[in-house]
C-alpha cells in the first residue's frame, strides 16, 4: 500500500475541517425529517439519511460558505436543505429504476413500498422547501427552484432516452447535469450567495460545482464499463444489463458499423440480451477507443473544476475541494 | 327540473366572472408546463390539466385576491401554482392508490407509466415552485411551503392509516386537512397576502379556505356511501372496497358491538370482503346514524365557512364564495 492509499480522501478532510458545521447539519437534518404524526416518515428517512452515504452536497455548501468568509449560521440549513433534496430524489429514483440495494441496503421501496418512497420523498422536498425559505434569500430560492427543476427534467428526459439509441452525447450531458450537476452546482453557489461572496467568486463557486458534477457522473458511468481498462468485476455491466445509454456506448454507436449496430439495436432497443454480450459489448467499447475518450472527458471537467477554483481565495478549504477534483476522477486510474 | 336545478352553479358564476384572470392563468399553466427537452412532460401534464377539472383552487386563489381589492396580476401566479401542486399530487396520488381511471379518463400511471407519473409530478412541482419565487413574497412563501408539508405528511399518514381499525376522528381530520384543506387553504390565505389585505381579511380567507375543503373532503367521502341516504349507485363502495377509513366508518366502528367489530376487522383490516358485505356495511352504517351523523359535521364546517366571510368586504365575489360552500353540501341532500 503506497503513501497515497493511507492518506485521508479529500472528503475525509473537509469533514474533519467543517467538522462542527457539519454535526449541526445532521442534527437538523435528524430534526426536519421527523414527522409528529406519521411515524412511517422518521422511519423510511432514517433508514436512508443514516445508511451512511458520503454527504458529499452538504460538505459543499459548508465549504463553499466558509471558504469566502462566512461566519453565520444560515449555511447549515442550507445545506441540510441539499440533502433532504438528494434524498427525495434518491427515494423516487429508486421507485423508477425498480432498485432493490443502494448503499449496500435493501431500498426503501423494497423494506416498505413504492407508496412510501413516493409520498416520503414529497415529504422531504417539503422539508428541504421550508429550510431554504427560513433563510430569506430570493436568490437562494430562484438558484434552488431552478435546479429542482432541471433535476426533474433531467430524470424524465433520462427515462425517454432510455434504449433509445437515436440518444447523443448532447442529450447525455443534459441527463447528467439533471441527475447530478445541476444540485452540486446549486449546493456550491448558494453557499457563496448566503456568504454574499462578490460575484466573480458565485459565479466560480457554480462552474466548480457544475464541472465536478459532470466530471463525478462521468466516472460514474465509465466505472460500470470496468473503467478506462474496461475491467469488470462483479459491481459492473448494470447499466448494459439495464440497457442505458452511458457515454461509452454512446461513442461506440456513433462509431459502429452495419453489424454493430444490429448489436446494439438488439441489446439496447431490444432488450435481447444473451449470454457473451456484455463482453462483446466491452470490445467494441475498446475497439472504438471509447473507454479512453470517455475518461479523457472526466478530465477535462476535472480541469475546468480546478481552474474555477482560481478566483476563489487562498483557503485550506480551496486546497481540498481542489483535491476533490482530482480524487472524483482518480477512481478511474 | 326545477328553476335552481338550471341556475349556474357557483363555480360556474366565479369562473364567468374572473373570466380574464382564469384565461391568464390557464395560458400560465400552458407555457410552464412545457419542456423543451422531454417532450413526455408536456403529453403527460396536457392529458391530466386538460381534462376538465374544475380549477377550483385556482379560482379561490382569483376570488380571495379580487375580493380584496387587488388590481396587479402576480395573483395569477399564484393561481397556476396552486394548480400545479395540485395535478401534482394527482399524479403521485394515482401512482399510490394504483388508479385506473380519473375524471372519467383513463389515468398517467395506465396510459404511460408509474415512473412517468413520479417524475412528472416532479417536474409540476418545482415548477410550481419557481412560479412561487417569481411572486417575490416571503409570506406566501412560508404558507405555501407548510401547505406543501401538510400534504405529504397527510399523505403518509393516510398511507399507514389505512385499513388500521385504531383510525380515530382525529387522524382522519389530519389526513382529509392534508389531503384536501390545506391547499384549499392556502389557496385563498395567498390571495389574500398578495393583496395585502388586513390581517383580520387574511385570516378570514384562510379560515373559508380550511373550512370549505374540510366540508368538500367529508361530503366527498359522504357520497362514496350513497351520501345521507346511503342510495348506492354504481359510483359508491370505492373505499370499503379499498379498505379506507373513512367518517362514517370510523364512527360505526366506535360504536360497534362484538359481532360488529369483527365484521369490521374481517372486511377492512384483514380485507376478506365476500358478496353482501357492503349491504351489510350500509346497515351498520344505518344502524348507527352515521351517514346522517358525517352530513351533520360537513354542514358545521359549511357554516364555519359562510361565518368566516362575514369578515370579508361586501362584494360579488364574496356572495359567490358564500353559494359555493352550500353547493358543496347540497350534493349529499
Amino acid at each position: 500500500m503506497s503513501l497515497a492509499d493511507t492518506a485521508p480522501k479529500p472528503h475525509d478532510r473537509l469533514r474533519d475541517y467543517l467538522g462542527a458545521d457539519m454535526e449541526a447539519v445532521n442534527s437538523l437534518i435528524r430534526t426536519r425529517m421527523a414527522s409528529e404524526h406519521a411515524p412511517r416518515i422518521p422511519e423510511v428517512t432514517a433508514h436512508l439519511v443514516e445508511a451512511g452515504g458520503k454527504r458529499i452536497r452538504p460538505l459543499m455548501t459548508l465549504a463553499a460558505a466558509r471558504l469566502c468568509g462566512y461566519a453565520d449560521k444560515d449555511h447549515q440549513k442550507l445545506a441540510a436543505t441539499v440533502e433532504f433534496i438528494h434524498t427525495a430524489t434518491l427515494l423516487h429514483d429508486d421507485v423508477v429504476d425498480e432498485s432493490d440495494r443502494r448503499r449496500g441496503r435493501p431500498t426503501a421501496n423494497l423494506l416498505w413500498d413504492n407508496k412510501s418512497s413516493v409520498l416520503v420523498g414529497d415529504y422531504l422536498f417539503s422539508r428541504a422547501f421550508q429550510l431554504m425559505v427560513e433563510c430569506g434569500s430570493f436568490r437562494v430560492l430562484d438558484i434552488l427552484s431552478n435546479a429542482s427543476a432541471t433535476i426533474a427534467e433531467g430524470e424524465v428526459l433520462q427515462l425517454t432516452a432510455a434504449q433509445d439509441l437515436r440518444t447523443d452525447e448532447g442529450i447525455y450531458r443534459q441527463v447528467i447535469r439533471g441527475k447530478t450537476a445541476a444540485l452540486f452546482e446549486a449546493a456550491t453557489e448558494v453557499g457563496g450567495v448566503i456568504a454574499a461572496a462578490p460575484e466573480v467568486q458565485v459565479a466560480a463557486l457554480a462552474r466548480y460545482g457544475d464541472a465536478l458534477g459532470m466530471s463525478f457522473q462521468i466516472v460514474d458511468d465509465l466505472l460500470d464499463y470496468g473503467g478506462a481498462a474496461g475491467d469488470m468485476g462483479k459491481n459492473t455491466g448494470d447499466d448494459f444489463r439495464e440497457r442505458k445509454l452511458t457515454l461509452p456506448v454512446i461513442k461506440a454507436v456513433a462509431k459502429a458499423d452495419d453489424a454493430e449496430r444490429r448489436f446494439w439495436i438488439r441489446t439496447i432497443e431490444k432488450g435481447r440480451q444473451e449470454e457473451g454480450d456484455l463482453d462483446h459489448a466491452l470490445t467494441l467499447l475498446r475497439r472504438h477507443g471509447t473507454l479512453e475518450e470517455t475518461r479523457e472527458e472526466a478530465l477535462c471537467y476535472r480541469d475546468a473544476a480546478r481552474a474555477a477554483l482560481a478566483d476563489l481565495p487562498d483557503h485550506p478549504l480551496r486546497d481540498m475541494l481542489a483535491d476533490l477534483a482530482d480524487f472524483v476522477v482518480e477512481r478511474v486510474n
